[in-house]
């Protein structure tokens, strides 16, 4: 085994290039092996190794940075770089992240998770390196993906202009291509066609110097124009040198061209063709499929048998657009993680995945909305931040309803820190014109949706990672006032308002305290905005002790909705606000999290009987 | 006067091409004219007046819609759709906005304020017309500054993709490339230039045609890939039909090409050349300094004789360069709003100008910090909306010292509802890591900035249009620990807890409050993030009546903080909060709007008298 005798870069930089193709064929098995205990982003992370160990063969890394884009792809690179022992504890709590992380190793440049940020951290870098006069290499390693993203583009634009010493490698997989995502996916593909270009193009050259005065002028224009004889122009034209493109799995041939661009100088884009799930067959046949996989033995999570909140979007959407005919939606990139394969196949004309753009969904949204148009626009909640600035100024202040989809919000478990869906109650409800809700089970998440189409305003339905429990869903879909909440319990002694999924937890919880003596009213607020201002009025009246239960940030959330309701009213009670605290909150299972952070019943339940004895 | 004759685009229609010519002169006379009273965005206003009399002859507006990216162009296109009347309220309380507005006028698709939209949200509208099968055009209108934000690129991508009817009309003042901002500049620049390219083009390709074979050959491949014979190929590469360049103000040309352009189908981008502040020699010599211009004879502003807090921001970044080799300034193409200049000439080397890309000089600022260099981001509040994610997921969780200099935070007047800085508290609050402070005076913004470097976490500073009143600032910078806040008064019967510029209304309503024999403490909390837990404490031990003042909205604001960290102490203090509500408030100047929001001291002491006699 190579992979015994290496635990750092340091240790490959003796290896041939044949122990080096060895050596990636061992993290390939190791890999596969391990993620079929963790699950993980399987695919991507296999299409990546050739490329790591040649990197990492070549480069003088921790000193030479490489920035990762998105960061699922890193496993290889983690097993290199002094992580193998503890590889197996991937993705579990407090065991090695799924994505790079500062905080675990050097030889991680920055902690991400997003995509289409590793251009601009990368120039970050590159700029500080020089204004540091100090002397190493930035490589950011970028999808084909990731490159529709808005950010990329500014990325790009501003390193072609600074012309900073950086590389950018851009891994593309096709996965973009295949799915025919966006006019940049053509542009790639007229890239890998062009290597018969690239021949024909010395042969060009060869016959117009041969020209004399007309040769010699085209290939002077050619040259002051950069249009004629490069298959790269558009990279060129944003100011990159633009090599490729290359097999990322010729080791021998990534070696040598790596130790060439090593040596040169400005942006440089040097373009690797590579397969998802390479040497792995299930994966290289599906890859779409095996991009993030489950643990094939996973541990119990609550309620993992139900119905998932997700299928149940992907059902009620589909039911929905069956008897509405003006109703579309929108992905950017995630129709399988958003449960919208089943919609694209029934409502092809009414589908748009949009690439990984997320701010362009949310305006484009808004744009179908303004004429009649009624988008649903499914958007995971991490992500759905990349879309402030579209939340506010294109569909909330032009006061559209455009429907956001907005799943998996509160805690995602394993993906870790930046996959939390944490923030969304509190940056969506400070939007004027919105509404916000979260459905206590996917029964309601149906009734939301039906019931949002209806409501003609801008809609956030938020939702988690996961089932409540239910077996089914109902096939009817039933109506429900924006801002309407459900009692739920009556109590006399503390009322717990509860939002989204944590109503089960709430009451289980209920039902501890009840065992204490303690009787806990219960409402399913359902409504962040507009609050249900009546019903918490009339709990209010019944008693002085109000405990709200959610799972999204302390800091504005509905608990802090509450709290300012009440203010305003000059109500003295008591309030108990339990919820997610103002830190990034780590991977680990679901389970694990809710119970570090007492959102499961016993905690929720305990927590409140240590406040009301106090 | 032809312009007398002229109310609506179908006015226009039997006009002739030199009748035309004299409309577009009146337009600029008046707008020149009625932005010396309103203040305004002349400059690029005036480029716009001569295409914008095209298309309303051309285009069968409203049917067919005009799209405006940011829309501060559009003073000729409201006086041309029904609003010639009112143009003179143009900026001023309940006047007319300033940019567009669906709630203003028919003719607007699309209320903005904000860059790069346009393209988005006209394929929207596109792909609804196509949806409901209804025939229309859909004009997008975007500047060349506009084009380097990611989300252009996103929407141009989508575009070129779904090859959607869509005239996307690139204004291209040249403001970019004389600033030599990004590397789109230089290839709009490249573009420019192509004239005799294109000249010499059709010699090439008779040439070709006459070589037989190898002509024919290379024609093939030129046409195959697109990179031979056009000189927008950056835009063919994306799967638009370029066209230009034009020239901008040649009124009879531009009714030819648009007569064509509007039997054309699929994606089409024309190439406008502009000149900002054409047909004003004084604007036209300095576009920067005309492209927002205050009235001849302002209002009466708050205060507007001292020092502005943009000046001081100014001064202090420079003064603290002088000493710190290793701060650096980020600007998102704003270097003088937000007083970037003197930092730009004196530290050329440690100033970037990233263009319209507020996302990338985030991520970029992230990558310097990473690196030990000490980036200072200036955004303004509503711009930098757009980096909310990278505010999370690429400064927040790496934990990097960059400084957020938020200049027009709270509320900004005449620009109205897109611009408003009336989430930054609420957004970046609930962002872990963050520290998040608020200057009571150009003195303290300078202390604050100075401190900053020093705290080595994230910090944002939020600070608004105008000033506070100081005639001058302190030379020398005082420090202040993060979380400190400044009891200012000592009071019995109830306390002001303010941040920012509120600070002097709230001074002047404790002193009102005097009058009426209520005995008012107050807090200059400086801090809403970490909050000076201990001084609320201190100050809930004497009273228990607390105030919050801020200028951001209600929701989620430093009063929620507040609320939401006395409700966690148990602390049965009555708490009234004043804050902006939650709508989006419209233009008007910062006097009349603090009025409406009772953010003035009669105000603010009224309503607190209000509120203790209940």
């Amino acid at each position: 085994m190579v992979l015994e005798r290496v635990n750092y870069p340091s240790d490959l930089k003796n290896l041939s290039v044949s122990e080096l193709e060895l050596l990636a064929e061992e993290i390939r098995r190791l890999i596969i092996k391990t993620t079929e205990k963790t699950g993980g982003h399987l695919a991507s992370s296999l299409g990546a190794v050739d490329f790591i160990v040649a990197l990492h063969y070549v480069f003088e890394t921790p000193k030479d940075k490489i920035v990762w884009d998105v960061g699922h792809q890193v496993y290889a690179h983690k097993l290199l770089t002094g992580r193998k022992e503890r590889f197996s504890t991937l993705r579990s709590y407090q065991g090695l992240s799924g994505f790079p992380n500062r905080g675990e190793s050097e030889y991680d440049a920055f902690t991400v998770g997003h995509s289409s940020t590793a251009i601009s951290s990368a120039l970050g870098l590159a700029a500080a390196r020089d204004l540091n006069n100090e002397d190493y290499k930035v490589i950011a390693v970028v999808g084909d993906g990731s490159m529709t993203g808005g950010l990329a583009f500014e990325g790009l634009q501003n390193a072609g202009h600074l012309r900073k010493d950086i590389l950018v490698i851009l891994n593309d997989n096709e996965m973009f291509i295949s799915h025919k995502v966006g006019a940049f996916a053509g542009y790639l593909a007229k890239l890998l066609t062009a290597g018969s270009f690239k021949r024909f193009e010395n042969r060009i050259e060869k016959f117009f110097k041969r020209l004399h005065f007309w040769g010699s002028q085209i290939l002077r224009v050619a040259k002051r124009f950069k249009v004629l004889l490069f298959p790269g122009m558009l990279f060129e034209e944003l100011g990159f040198a633009y090599l490729g493109p290359v097999d990322g799995h010729d080791i021998r041939r990534l070696v040598e061209i790596l130790s060439n661009v090593k040596k040169m100088n400005g942006p440089i884009l040097l373009h690797l063709v590579t397969k998802k799930g390479k040497g792995h067959s299930p994966a290289e046949g599906e890859p779409t499929k095996y991009h993030g996989i489950a643990p094939v033995a996973p541990q119990p999570a609550v309620c993992s048998t139900g119905i998932s909140y997700t299928q149940a979007f992907s059902d009620a959407i589909v039911r929905i657009a069956r008897e509405n005919k003006k109703a579309v939606a929108i992905t950017a990139a995630m129709a399988d993680g958003t449960g919208l394969v089943e919609f694209s196949k029934e409502f092809p004309e009414r589908f748009f995945d949009v690439g990984i753009a997320e701010q362009h969904a949310v305006t484009f949204a808004a744009g179908l909305a303004a004429e009649g148009i009624q988008p649903v626009c499914a958007i995971y909640s991490t992500f759905l931040q990349r879309s402030f600035d579209q939340l506010i100024h294109d569909v909330a202040l032009n006061n559209l309803p455009v429907i956001f989809a907005i799943d998996r919000a509160g805690l995602v478990g394993e993906d870790g820190a930046t996959h939390q869906g944490a923030y969304d109650i509190s940056y969506i409800r400070l939007i004027p014109n919105f509404i916000v809700c979260s459905p206590k089970n996917e029964n309601e998440l149906g009734d939301m949706l039906y019931s949002a189409f209806r409501w003609g305003k801008p809609v956030a339905i938020r939702y988690p990672r996961g089932s409540s429990g239910l077996a089914e869903v109902r096939k009817d879909f039933r109506y429900i006032d924006a801002g309407l909440s459900e009692v739920a319990l009556k109590g006399n002694d503390v009322f717990i308002l509860s939002i989204g999924n944590c109503f089960n937890e709430a009451m289980a919880a209920a039902d501890i305290l009840k065992k204490s003596d303690v009787s806990a009213g219960l409402v399913n607020m359902r409504f962040i905005k507009p609050l249900d201002e009546k019903t918490i009025l009339d709990v209010v009246s019944k008693t002085d002790r109000i405990v709200t239960v959610e799972e999204n940030t302390i800091i504005g959330g509905m608990g802090s909705a509450v709290n300012e309701f009440l203010i305003s009213r000059k109500k003295s009670a008591k309030i108990l606000n339990i919820a997610l605290p103002d830190i990034f909150i780590e991977h680990g299972n679901q389970n694990e999290l809710r119970k570090k952070f007492h959102l499961n019943a016993d905690l929720i339940s305990a927590k409140i009987l240590e406040w009301l004895g106090q």
